[in-house]
């Protein structure tokens, strides 16, 4: 008997007919033997709708009022899952995340779990019972309803695994896995079955949103392994784990890209003390997050600063820059939204040179211009024109071999 | 400064547009000084849509898990007034019911509160906070959330009132308070300004659906007055209070009439002792509420028994009697769904003599053929055909001098 946590989410979710396909697919996992708690998110459209009418009142969408409103989404579809596993002669009980122990900070809208007390999980376990959980949400210890942010289901899924110390962690979603590179772009691309913790956050943070970052954190931080899978059917999918527990031949795991990339140049900074510091520190409360940053060689005494933000975050950011340009006494600036990040990622470049070398070569041949390069232990990422994405996915997962057999 | 409980549902809260009238005057409640606690139902069409979603996985619609379901709809009410009032600048905060300490017992879906923790709530009214509670749900004391059935939202104020010791408690409604009938069927029927508990519940069991009669009886055991409001407007409502702080001098105070009827007879029913207990046993155990009944006089140690029920319970009904004719040995039974029930209301009966054969002359004047009786100290039924219900209303009204200025 394994004890198996097993989140569903998205279109996994989407309707009552959704429920009653992964309703099956939760009976035959009892029916085999094991102690199953599931984690779900809400339903379709339900969060949206919610954050619809709170825009309606005209109040910010902010602070304990949201999170009040919006937990209520994942607490109905765990209501209705249990209801439709109570259909099928399952025992089942559906948890809030209060019901389930689970505590956070009060940062409303992005909370961060802190504990879990699993005493009401497990004696709803032991009592024979499938035990629903409303992910995604947390409670203070003073008694306030929180929510998790972005992916906080994932996290959910991930804590409640490691506080009950459960034999696996499924995350269902609706593609097989984890890739080498996007389908939609690479044809040949290939499911990995295995990939490590960090080539994953490596691909989660740079656009291949199979997994929420803080959610495989959390799997790193409690060693837990997650299996990524399709509810949508039975293939095998990809197991996140520790890189001891993978074969270490492989260099480059994956190609990864995002379009969600602007670039800003600011010319002739004063090259004095602390110049930097006050351009990071006026974005940062402006809310806007930088990416990669390029400061150019110093000529008479003044630097060009270069960086990269989130696209949707450029109508934010120009303000700023436009007041801190006037600030500082540069002479100017610029912007760029018609460019792309892409990176190579892959455990094995540690203990290999020369990886960043051949992703220039490969990038080079097909005449694909970089503007900004910044490197990780495990990764390679270059900012390109954004029209030559695709061109770039392809030679890179062709030079790296990735639509070869698996070897791993 | 005064501490004010006040309810807002149904039409009150249908809409966002709604909720920022009823956030102004809320506001202006607080703006002349005093504390306020706001109980709110679902918006709208939530509860039904929730019900639609249970149906739709072909579970029972009962138990623990609707009640998870249901509890959503007010949490997001509460939580979008609260937004609401925030927006305006008022600082409220919105309560779940475990939230504000509301503990019932473990019947699912029609939970009774056993009992109130108002800590917390009066915590947020020290802080100069308006307090939003999610009406309708409770908590039992094994921390699983239920829904208070019907009327629900009221009963949650009015509890909360008798917990808080408030000053008023006030339910806002879509009508201008109690009427001495229905004003649709009797254009000048008059609002009264007072009303007495048990002449309300009288109206309420009745058909005059202004107030949910659990939330009067709560009203009338803890001795908490009543004001029964119209959201849509600033005229002087209802107070609905104990007797004794009214003038006496109304004989009948209104009349009342149920569409929601259905009579079923069951002919020669075997003289033995148990009968009628076998008969609204099996009746109870089908969870089908008999309202009046009439044995008739015996004949050859046969009776004709005749009871009433809702209407919309007949379908539950028929399978139940036509079991029991059999098992009972009675010769037949015959039912009619177009009957109805009128009433005469006021607590003045109980020192006025003759106030029923006042009732069956105005009826028989009309040529109202009455089916069946029933009384209780401040109140008199007759059934008769559903088609001369208005006739009948209208006749009893006039009869009583309904339409006279009010006395009290």
């Amino acid at each position: 008997m394994s004890l198996i946590v097993t989140k569903f989410g998205g279109s996994s979710v989407a309707t009552i007919e959704r429920f009653k396909a992964i309703a099956q697919r939760i009976k035959k996992m009892q029916d085999e033997g094991n102690e199953i708690v599931v984690v779900v998110s809400a339903m379709g459209d339900t969060t949206d709708d919610l954050i619809e009418l709170a825009k309606a009142t005209g109040s910010k969408l902010s602070g304990r009022e949201m999170d009040m409103l919006l937990a209520t989404g994942e607490q109905q579809s765990a209501a209705l899952l249990a209801l439709t596993l109570n259909n099928l002669g399952c025992d089942a009980i559906s948890l809030t995340g209060w019901q389930a122990g689970i505590i956070s900070d009060s940062t409303y809208r992005k909370a961060k779990i802190s504990d879990i007390d699993t005493n009401r999980i497990k004696t709803e376990l032991q009592s024979g019972k499938i035990v629903i959980i409303a992910g995604f949400q947390g409670i203070t210890p003073g008694g306030d309803i929180t929510t998790l942010g972005r992916g906080g289901s994932d996290t959910t899924a991930v804590a409640i695994a490691a506080g009950l110390g459960a034999d696996r962690c499924q995350i269902f979603t609706d593609v097989d896995g984890v890739f080498t590179a996007d389908p939609r772009i690479v044809p040949d691309a290939r499911k990995l079955s295995f990939i490590s913790y960090e080539e994953m956050l490596e691909m989660a943070i740079l656009g291949a949103l199979v997994m929420q970052p803080r959610a495989v954190e959390c799997a790193m931080l409690n060693n837990i392994d997650i299996e990524v899978l399709n509810s949508f059917n039975n293939n095998p999918g990809t197991i996140i784990t520790e890189v001891g527990n993978m074969e270490q031949d492989r260099v480059v795991s994956g190609i990864a890209h995002d379009l969600n990339c602007a670039k800003i140049a600011i010319f002739d900074v004063p090259d004095q003390p602390g110049i930097a510091k006050t351009l990071f520190k006026a974005l940062a409360e402006g809310g806007i997050n930088v990416d990669m940053v390029i400061q150019s060689a110093m000529r008479n005494n003044h630097n060009d600063i270069a960086f990269t933000i989130d696209r949707d975050e450029l109508p934010k950011a120009l303000p700023v820059v436009e007041a801190l340009v006037k600030k500082i006494g540069a002479s100017d600036y610029a912007y760029g939204d018609k460019v792309a990040k892409v990176s190579i990622i892959g455990a094995g470049m540690q203990t290999n040179p020369g990886v960043a070398a051949d992703m220039f070569e490969a990038l080079a041949d097909e005449d694909i211009n970089i503007h900004m390069i910044s490197t990780s232990e495990i990764r390679v990422s270059c900012i390109i024109d954004e029209e030559q994405t695709k061109k770039a996915v392809l030679a890179l997962h062709n030079k790296f071999n990735l639509n070869e057999t698996e070897q791993n």
